[in-house]
């Protein structure tokens, strides 16, 4: 991944084979960016998507095969036991052009990733929420 | 609906069972937001989604049963008539992760829905175009 | 196109019948804004996206007859060789609300389009990386 930090707006390149939800969680520890909110745009060789079921309190997991281009992601970066936190979700499409999309588990870069951390100015922290069973923004 | 003003940027979170459009509407009332880009991702238990006909000048409206993740919320807060006026345009996905989207009507929070506001400095308002029946931006 | 600065974002509205992708270039070129975080919603008469096929180095293009709903913009604009250079991937909905999406070669305005253009301070390049055939952004 390479990086350059533009007025408050992280501009963020990631490469063949990155992760791309890992490759920003990492970036945000090591810069300690704690909120931001997120967008990107991409080509990408898989994805994992989940699906919540609020009343098993589980994600299911679809591993979409690529190649895919990653139409939207969209998103934030907040905190949680004062690690950075990544919410994303994100669509993507193949050759015949239809949309999947999902909650973002992980999806790997496929040609490359064009990712902006706009810095939030503030804190905000996570807290599990024991009836829905996420960890909601706690605000 | 709990909010947090960050720098220029209000972070809300909406809980289950509130409509997101409502409520994002009241807030920008209560708080004289009257210009800010809207950006969120969410999962919601329905939403109703709106296509429009340019010819007929209506917009068709379609019912779609959750639970949904809602994978992109775009749009934007300006004002008509003294209120915030909100044009949002969102993507939804169930289990098999196929996407529906369009204009957003309504949609009602089934998990919990995480949305940024960003307030832009200036007044934007809305005049409605005779022509092709709807209210755009008066720049 | 009528556009209006507020604060340090350009709010744009775009009229039936111009293209997207070429009307944000020539606004981007006059008003020499040479790095932006696009975001935005509206209503096309049609649309071009394009597929990367990383082997063969080449993007199929499907042309999707609308109208449709243009559900998500999302890209940026950096510079390459003194000009504007846009990359902006797109999602679109038709009555029956299934999207589609992709890399946006062009989209033709049916109704209304409106697009935000967040300046972003500093200047971002493009490259060719020849082994994967496409313009990347130069950080």
């Amino acid at each position: 991944m390479f990086a350059k930090l533009c007025g408050d707006t992280y501009v963020l390149r990631l490469e063949i084979g990155e992760e791309i939800v890992e490759a920003i969680k990492s970036f945000c520890a090591r810069e300690n960016l704690l909120c931001a909110e997120v967008s990107g745009i991409g080509a990408v060789s898989e994805a994992t998507l989940g699906f919540y079921n609020v009343k098993s309190k589980e994600y299911s997991k679809t591993v979409i095969g690529g190649p895919l281009e990653m139409v939207s992601l969209l998103g934030n970066v907040t905190q949680k036991d004062g690690e950075p936190y990544l919410h994303l979700h994100a669509s993507f499409s193949g050759k015949d052009c239809n949309c999947v999309g999902g909650h973002l588990n992980a999806a790997v870069i496929g040609v490359t990733g064009e990712i902006f951390l706009r810095k939030i100015d503030g804190e905000i922290g996570r807290r599990t929420q024991e009836d829905i069973g996420i960890n909601i923004l706690d605000i």
